[in-house]
């Protein structure tokens, strides 16, 4: 598989994947790094990684973490909601429950840290406000100091460079084909993992398609001119990597308008590929058992590359610093 | 006092108290890491220990966290019930409260830690359900690094650890007499740390009996041939040292049937032994003021000690890994 | 500016400003550390600061684990509330909602600190109560280590201290005129930071005046001699610094009695004098945009030296360990 090599600017921030200089390098040196874990402690030295988690976490939490301190960071972990409300609007009065403006707070972390972290997810009920990416992006705004995303409304881009890198390591094919199929879910959930997949394999070289029930397309800003397949057996023909991920509708915002549990992958759809998921996953429901006990899933490789996709991140915006 | 070498196997896990491979050596190798804390770093250098708290925790996770950082781990910490709900069945179609299958949860943390510490409090009202040790026995089951028990469902091995040393530091005699005394308390506790005690006397030279009221036996599985008395001013007699604690019923279980103040244990019952009890300690319910207020308590040290129980187990693992 | 050498004690604890063995020196070496902020790594090594939130926390959080591990401490963090609930009585029959007493809990806790750092904030409710500290002063009576104040019922000295370092370094003249005004606030909230800054500006060569609306003095304790001007306006004429801060009636203790808007800063009431505050600030409430926005504002400034008031103020104990 070759990449392109698709970015020129240096390393700031890493809140979209169009952020990485280099995707094709980034995924090599991440491979590396994986054998070579420590090899950069100097790097981080003396740096303190803060993570603010508006959201819970679990593998984006501890593989964030864990690439830090393989990199000799200091980490500090704040959980935002126990601690303040934070106010994004411009000139309000602040006579309620907001205790200090995005402008403080973000200046102020930027004091104790040399990059912030941030995970913040969609209301999933106010389209507008979530691709404004408000919380993210004020952040952004005004931090004196590098922002990374550990999921944001509207993208995870260390999950798909995670997936990269997977891939990657997993082909050795010119250009295998990649499908995303949507899958069914009780709750409503974001559409940032498909969204960032998307946009990922639409910069690898890949033969990629997206299949989901009609009526579910993620944004049209995201999926360009990527073919869409509402039949999902026709779609998975001959894949060599299945993508599965429920997303809540995007046209009807946030809404469950299907089901359908003949969405669910199952050993005979998957064929001879590799099954991928971003994790946690509901079995039998979006996934058959006889699915993810086999050989062909990959999720827990995907899980263990999410060290390092952050730390192959961190380290580019520590040389940078 | 002497110890029995009565275990022979490497250590993998230590979820029971039968893990230890060597209970003598343990316990004089924790007594010298007291003197020299700082000796091994080496050891738990680019190691991380993850700490999983099902359960809110103070001296357990302060003094293993401790541990961790003498032996030069990482430490990473997560409150898993901030975080998703684990799926603990096989086949279930996962379309309820639970997010992510213990199958995935075990295997995905393995990514990120080279041991994992679990706290998993029982249920109280499903005896089967909590001696099946579900979550505990399902990390050691899925994951793919050796689990350390922080206090489960039926045991807490750590702290029966560190109360042996206690004893083992306290005592001259050959054969020291120790007795496991019941006291009343008005919520319904476990009977792990008073499980892991009695198995950890069994191991000890020591003379050792139990007593409770009628209908408070612990499981004869524990227990076995241990004498118990239901007379606690004559099982108390002529002790060198008393260990304190609260278990609600065993029999019929996780009722409270006994709040019989007589119970608590006085200056004047204690006659000459060392007062002993894991803490958290409620005065004057379980033990008069005037007790813990002596010389002849030993509680601190028993806290102090779990540094070094948690940083002999943590080594003796990490030393086999 | 000069600094009086008022201060002659060793450093054991920092719970109020005059724990301060010498104002002066403590400033001008918290200037250097900024410098400087990992050339005493050797003095932290091997030892831990265990920080206790009674009260959740950005600032004093951050800039606090930020200072220790610039000194190459270990730290170890533990929300309070989550873990237990502490009996502060004595002699209490133990049979209602609190686990532990903090006799128990103070010494077990410095069994794994070196130092423990408290933050416990007044009920607003018993003034009696408050000001007898009973958090922090028990901490103090029992545990076995030095205890820094993150913030207490009646003082927050690391913020005063922070506050000092901050005029100090922005100041040429010999004597600056130094404002500290009540703004109005929708929430009640402590007089802490209003005490300790009062506390630390009687002890600098600074013209210190107080102004806020009739009825809202501050404990006369606290106060002493240190001029009282009702009329904001006239107070602030030709001020150096402005320090701006909410605090609920001392003497109809905790109420709400005045949300004049009138009492908000603004732009032409504050000159050309610098705008302090400690954070989290309600904008167009306690002030307004255009002076938060403006370069008079030195609040940010102030919250980076956080970091520093903290370090040398655990540099100073662990020289004392």
């Amino acid at each position: 598989m070759r990449f392109p090599l698709s970015w020129e600017m240096n390393m700031k921030n890493y809140t979209q994947i169009k952020d990485l200089p280099n995707l094709s390098q980034t995924i090599k040196e991440a491979i590396l790094l994986k054998m070579n874990p420590f090899g950069f402690q100097d790097l981080g030295k003396h740096k303190t990684l803060v993570m603010l988690f508006f959201n819970s976490s679990l593998r984006t939490r501890l593989s964030t973490e864990k690439a830090a301190k393989n990199l000799g960071m200091e980490v500090m972990i704040l959980n935002v909601n126990d601690a303040w409300n934070i106010e994004f609007e411009d000139g309000t009065v602040m006579n309620g429950n907001s205790s200090e403006h995005i402008k403080e707070a973000a200046q102020v972390i930027s004091q104790y840290a040399d990059i912030i972290a941030v995970r913040a997810f969609p209301t999933l009920q106010n389209k507008a406000k979530d691709e404004s990416e408000y919380i993210l992006n004020n952040f952004k705004k005004y931090a004196t100091v590098p922002i990374v995303n550990m999921e944001s409304a509207t993208a995870h881009p260390l999950q798909a460079l995670a997936d990269a890198i997977t891939i990657s390591e997993l082909t050795e094919k010119a250009k295998p084909k990649v499908v995303l199929s949507w899958a069914p879910h009780p709750k409503a959930l974001p559409q940032a993992v498909a969204n960032s997949f998307v946009e990922m394999m639409q910069d690898l070289e890949v033969d990629f398609t997206i299949t989901h029930p009609e009526g579910y397309e993620l944004s049209e800003a995201i999926t360009k001119d990527t073919p869409i397949n509402h039949n999902q057996v026709d779609a998975l023909k001959d894949a060599d990597f299945v993508y599965v991920k429920n997303w809540s509708n995007y046209k009807d915002y946030g809404k469950i308008l299907n089901q359908d549990e003949n969405w669910m992958i199952t050993k005979a759809k998957l064929g001879d590929a590799k099954f991928m998921h971003c994790l946690p996953v509901r079995r039998n429901v979006v996934v058959e058992d006889a699915v993810l006990d086999s050989e062909q899933s990959v999720v827990i490789k995907q899980a263990n590359n999410r060290t390092y996709a952050a730390q192959i991140v961190l380290k580019q915006i520590l040389e940078d610093l």
